[in-house]
């Protein structure tokens, strides 16, 4: 990854610091064979009530949400693309969740934790540049091509940014039906970016280069 | 689909009885950020033991097994790549595995089950039919095009074949490092096909069609 | 077991492939004493809820349900009789569930998995052979006489068959309240069987002889 | 149960007050499809290691341990012979572990704890009253005949003594490999009982006595 | 702790043979952020249900109940104020729970289990005896200080005693959200005590000192 | 909290982007009573492997790491101490570890995550302001004083900052033998902390008090 490069990624990282995202989750003790989500009813529980055994069918099991790319057309360049058991009934109880990330040319995901989950992506489409830092501060990155696959261990924080000249399209699964979503940035600053935040992305860029050239990287 | 596919079908579920496949596992509970699989030892555990720390690497946390298609040249015209914590190290004690299926005209995966966990499958080519049988014998069975997703709950009965006309690739994620796998052919019939098959196959394809025409298809 | 006898339990393999069978399930992560499974309410849950306290009485934790033989007048000659945490409600959270296997001489429990436990099985009268196959298509079997056990770990093809001169009982104990049941034969053929079963019955048994005096048996 | 009897069993329990018992244990996060424990190492684990694949025989998953009876020539009048995953290897990373108690007339199994799991019990032969008491101090309490099965919590006191004629035999499973036995006496008093102590059963029979009449029966 | 002490101590742990305590809980499962227990409702689950997340505050994570002394005026001269899912809501799906234990110079904690939790202690205040006896009846036992901690294995019986000049307090947590709480004495004999006690007290106190002199004791 | 005091805190929330931090972990599978941590071994296993039980002494037990404050001469002036299953040995299986933190007046305890575990914290002496942040980036925060008690779910953003006139002492426990701590600022920026750093504290202090007064605080 050239220079200028990651300088644009820097902008990303930092400047992420001010959007809005949205939350998952995971794990698996079914103890019926299916429990579909049922439409919402007033009583509220860990997870989600079962459709009637009679009103269940095979579409509660197939989901057509990740079909189409997320709309790019934003200041990470960058689309999530979440489904979890509270629009895909099936994965109820299964302890799974998928989502599907669309990255524009120099476009971001940015650095965020699962609470619930551990992670697995795949390269559908594209290079990227995908990476997880342990809880010793060390970071372990990888660059990847179409077919192959990356995997984040529970509640680290991980990215992925498009390290070629094409959109690229990478498939995530999760370990749980509601992983949750932790955005460094979007916890501290959940309000809109603006110009001023400039000066604060050149100084963070800084750190972030020196960093990714330091000890800490275990390629 | 139309009856002669069908047949078709029918036909390679009940020759798949005489193939061999493979094995995979599943679960999570990771004590350390990351356990990569060491490499053997004479202490057999139940999982892996992790490789020491100072030797881990991010190559350990991804892998390029499944970026080629697996070679289709056999009786069920398919192939299915696995990748466990026992070949991708960075998946041990996270609790995934992934597989990838590349199914011909008329192909198929055949029915099994996966003793320790569910399975999500996402269509990256193709056009397939996909399918569970759940411990009622009620059937959910969709046909699913390039982007969509299903989900078989932990230990009962799935299947997969091709229904459109190219060579499909299915990305399959189950939540256990190693999920194992129940072929109902290989179980009881572990020998090689032959050419004495047929008639069997034809009395166990007559049913298989009058079944899936029954009561029973919850489409 | 003499040829013979091996001959008539490969037509109950086969010849169940035509019947039905019922479910089961379970966990222990119960976050009360006791939890008995309550009348049914509305809300479907994964699971049971709980009777309130106060009508909590200690019948809920007895079961008189297994006293009696089943009725063994049926093509396996067998009669798997259930208590499950949906009709033994002093089970509910406590991840256990009881079966009652009466098997008639050359009678046969065909060869099925739980999608959700492992089980535990005691020769209470007769003598019997039981054994499971595991992933790796090995067949691991044993003969049973009055007041032996075996184990059958989770989601693996076992079965139990009558090898002595008198009907034969076996008590199951798995560690789900809801173990599920997935019979191979059940799942492709839920329809009832006739005579046009016997070639297929002939075919598949000659191999399964096969298979038995190859090298995959472990005993 | 008569007055006389109750007397009776008391003694039993207060006795029991200086005995010496045994324990076991409990989970089933099997990430193999076996593995039986493995001959002593010089590492301790969490449990036990595997045998090594190539050294497992089905003779590894069959236990015949609980055949006979135990001795109940002692001042309980009874006798518990467990099988769990250090004596029956096939247990091992199951969840699972059983137990045979015989009992004489007039004998007791006494009160005491699973740390580690559920158990659920099978009169074999005779008739006993078993019972446990929940955190509230309620005690649920039955006559259980030949047939009849009882279930009692993860870590609730309970015990098992003979109501009919004759010698009982029971069969109990428990959902830990290692479920542990904790008794009210033995973690107390150790030691060997003697003569003196008749003054205190007494005492605490006549307790007893009037708290089996009170209002915390829920027969 | 000198003989007269130790004398004392007895007798609070055969007196509290006869006096009411409460029970608490355990997991961590939670499929959501965040569940606090919702006002009760006619339907009972294995837990509790939780608020609407509109009506979920910060309130819902604090307690204040521990803030406080309870009151020692008691047998045991001990008090011990609990804090489960039951009445700090945002304890509800998360495993954990919490007690505050005040005791008087020579007052007692009694010996119990936890059916459903480990349980680790902090000495805010005093200085105290405790330990745990695990199913071998070893006995495990420390003095600690203040600012001292010790831990006690889930379902293993253990007890708390002042061994200081000042009333102490202890603060315990237990990994479940609703623990649970098993007395020997409790259990066996939930009256009120009274005067005819003295002569069995003595007895069982003359048995403790013999066994805490004894080989068992591994301090 | 005065305005100005707000201003100092997000001073070291933002400096605290530069420091460096430990890690941690948490489960409770427990299938043995007791499994001390044993010295190190050659191999590395998920947790760690146990004493012999013939080894192990009350000593494991307990820890008196916590009985005196850190250092708090530092940019955050806090200092927390950690006991987990690498340094108290009787934790190992428990799935519980242990925190002191102490806190300058103006001190914080800046904003982490712990991947493997909820958290309870215990305000021992002074006055603090907790809060966590939710994955819908709402902040639920409290004050507290001596004796309150706050919890925190596993996997998101939380905090603790003096809001009183001496140093305060809290103590926290975790679900988790090892929680493992991700701290925003340490995994982006390693580094040391140095004078150009505030700009960068400025600008996003602007930000944190903005928020702090819009709509997503849920007192």
């Amino acid at each position: 990854m050239n220079p200028n490069r990651a300088l644009g990624i820097v902008s990303f990282i930092v400047s992420s610091m001010t959007f809005f995202e949205v939350l998952i989750a995971a794990d698996n003790e079914n103890l019926e064979d299916v429990c579909p989500t049922a439409a919402s009813t007033a009583l509220f529980i860990n997870g989600y009530p079962c459709k009637s055994y009679a009103n269940i069918s095979a579409s509660d099991f197939k989901s057509s949400k990740l079909s189409t790319p997320g709309d790019m057309d934003n200041f990470h360049r960058s689309a999530v693309t979440l489904a979890t058991a509270a629009d895909f009934p099936g994965l109820n109880t299964l302890g799974l969740s998928v989502a599907r990330s669309d990255i524009e040319v120099d476009g971001l995901v940015v650095p965020h934790t699962h609470p619930r989950s551990a992670e697995m992506m795949y390269v559908s489409k594209g290079v990227v540049i995908a990476g997880f830092i342990d809880t010793e501060t060390n970071l372990f990155q990888k660059r990847l091509r179409e077919g192959e696959v990356m995997v984040f261990p529970r509640g680290l924080l991980h990215f992925c940014l498009n390290d070629g000249f094409e959109a690229a399209t990478v498939f995530s699964v999760l370990n749980s039906q509601n992983p949750g979503w932790v955005s460094i940035a979007d916890a501290l600053f959940p309000s809109q970016p603006n110009v001023d935040d400039a000066d604060v992305v050149n100084k963070l860029r800084t750190r972030l280069i020196a960093s990714s050239m330091g000890s800490h990287l275990r390629g």
